[in-house]
């Protein structure tokens, strides 16, 4: 026994149980069939509340005015300072939670499993069923991802981007085709991986046959960093889409288009084996890497056989005949567009529709979605990566 | 400005920024040259507490007895429900902290920096300085992380761990050493890179040209896990090693050290451009992967000519002498010890220094370090990163 309590306390030398002696671990969220449960200790609050988005909505009052959004609810304390709350007939996908004690939002201690969306991090519970299988892990053959930082001319300074590289990458000897998929305003590197879940969603479509192997490559497209925010220093600043946000650069993509084409391109072809023609490369992104989409492939018509544009589409101001017309010139082989009725970008892509109408373009028009929401853009990923560089 | 203003909501959409809209972000932490300022909006808040590892040592009573521990201090609240305490005299390092609100633990919230220790989550802030300037982002030259999913018959699943490509491997055609790092009880995979800063103090130090462009392996010791429990889905239970934690097995590294050997290197060497000799191997763990480290010599003496045991060494119960003895006649480069006299380990480290002395063994002993904590750690990744494969 000597010999096992010795190694037992080797074993968890480091990990704080030291200093976190005390009641046990809650199970928090517990997931059943159709319920989630969710705990948290608070022996002196008066008050706890879950925020989530699997909650009823409810008109909620904002500055901007009142908006449906999923309304918080009161929690109970059910023993010994533990407060509990059950959510039933939940539907099977990709949910984010937080608490509120006593007027002060935080994260569960329970849960691990948490995302940062641009400045605010949360937990989140995934349901299993049918609409968030692929979002969970796929059982073999997995792909890696890569934090990768590249010297970036049109920024002055190093930039990191995220790889995914798809299983069997690193010994096949094959060539692969590229998907440059870009987060929308606010995101960053991470966002496509964390709240998108796109080396699950793509490990999964790989493996079960429904997409071809492919690169990844989430650029940070934000025009004031130069990697996610929760890197540690701070980085040079003001950046060259900073110092020219009145500027009609700023307004065509600016410092990121040209670093796409000039700096991102370029160093994924001489460091990856991919297939360095148009046909091999797919360009999409959500909202503001929407608008970057837009931007890239009325510059560079040349570049992208497979375009994107989710939750977007043009803005009152721009013309879509002129912008759409270079890449009809050049051609392509998909132009998917994927955004709700509900979505508040949704008059912008009436817009870029009608473009495509009025060209005589043909594309894939995917509407089957909500909001301007991260599960909109994860359902349109699942939709889209299927039939990429087919 | 109708431009500016619609171009603002598509810039923030997705960003939280309408759920949250409400007083100012606060500054916290604000780093001066020599005091760093915390703050917090509690405006209901009766007490508000800042725990870090900066702040000065008092006993603690715990269930284990009375220890020395950074204690708590109250912070003030300055005006409008914002909580604040300055530190002054901050010497140069990496610090962990949270606050505690009406006696509940939690992050920072204007921090986005936070580290995962176990099942701890707490915010981090690094003081500029001599002492720390190897944990901070290296300018250029910065090498790729990557987390890697490897096919693990010894478990009987995939498992993952993170490597880390120095500056320049995707295109210099180059062979490079690898250095497999292990991290402690209760650690995972992602300890290295969060908590011991590795990626950083690698770029650096190879930047510096003080170290010698490597690759580092580091994988999951945990018995446990398959992944860092931040990974979403419940993995497989029990594991290999969890089955057998009362047996002989399990006492001399059991499936880790197999999965080392049999899995690990193996998928390295045939995934990427590695030297595949001795010379180019080095071995290193802190605590529980020092443990590790000492039995895979001691079984595997032919695979690494540089071996580091960081806050470690032997237990009564082992006997130096037999299992330094496959390690002396096999020969080897370095043998590093790295752990300090206020460690709880050092009797252990005395027991392995007396067997290297007995043996006449040549080593290296670090001991300019603190206590069983991931100070010592780092900076004994600084000393022994440098005289690696040289």
């Amino acid at each position: 026994m000597k010999k096992l309590s010795i190694l037992a306390v080797i074993l968890f030398a480091g990990t704080g149980l030291f200093a976190q002696f005390g009641p046990p671990r809650l199970v928090s969220p517990e997931i059943k069939a159709d319920s989630i449960t969710f705990r948290f200790r608070a022996p002196k609050a008066i008050k706890v509340e879950l925020n989530g988005d699997f909650l009823p909505k409810k008109p909620m009052k904002t500055n901007f005015g009142t908006f449906d959004a999923p309304a918080p609810v009161e929690m109970k304390e059910v023993k010994d300072g533990v407060w509990e709350y059950t959510v039933h007939n939940v539907a099977p996908d990709f949910y984010s939670y937080t608490f509120t004690v006593d007027n002060i939002r935080m994260l569960d201690p329970s849960n691990l499993q948490m995302v940062r969306d641009g400045q605010n991090v949360t937990n989140i519970v995934i349901m299993p069923g049918e609409k968030s299988n692929l979002y969970l892990e796929a059982k073999e053959k997995k792909g890696t991802l890569s934090k990768v930082w590249y010297p970036s001319p049109a920024f002055g300074a190093n930039r990191r981007m995220y790889v995914y590289t798809p299983y069997g990458y690193e010994t096949s000897g094959k060539k692969y085709p590229v998907f440059y998929l870009q987060h929308g305003g606010g995101g960053d590197e991470d966002a496509w991986t964390s709240l998108g879940r796109a080396c699950q969603i793509l490990d999964n479509l790989i493996a079960q046959g429904k997409a071809v192997p492919m690169i990844v490559v989430m650029p940070n497209a934000s025009p004031n960093q130069l990697a996610s925010p929760d890197v540690l220093d701070p980085l040079p600043s003001p950046s060259p889409m900073q110092q020219d946000r009145t500027s009609e650069a700023f307004h065509s993509g600016g410092a990121y288009v040209k670093g796409l084409v000039e700096d991102i391109i370029p160093y994924v072809e001489s460091h990856y084996r991919v297939i360095k023609s148009k046909e091999a490369r797919a360009l999409a992104g959500l909202s503001m890497g929407g608008i970057y989409t837009l931007y890239t492939t009325a510059k560079y018509p040349n570049l992208f056989d497979y375009i994107g544009v989710l939750s977007m589409g043009f803005t009152p101001d721009r013309d879509p005949i002129k912008e759409l017309t270079p890449v009809k010139t050049a051609g392509y082989k998909l132009y998917f567009v994927g955004c709700g009725e509900s979505d508040f970008a949704y008059d912008n892509t009436k817009r870029l529709l009608k473009g495509l109408d009025d060209l005589g373009m043909k594309y894939t028009n995917f509407d089957k979605v909500g909001g301007h929401t991260w599960d909109t853009w994860r359902v349109c990923l699942k939709e889209l990566a299927p039939v990429l560089f087919k």
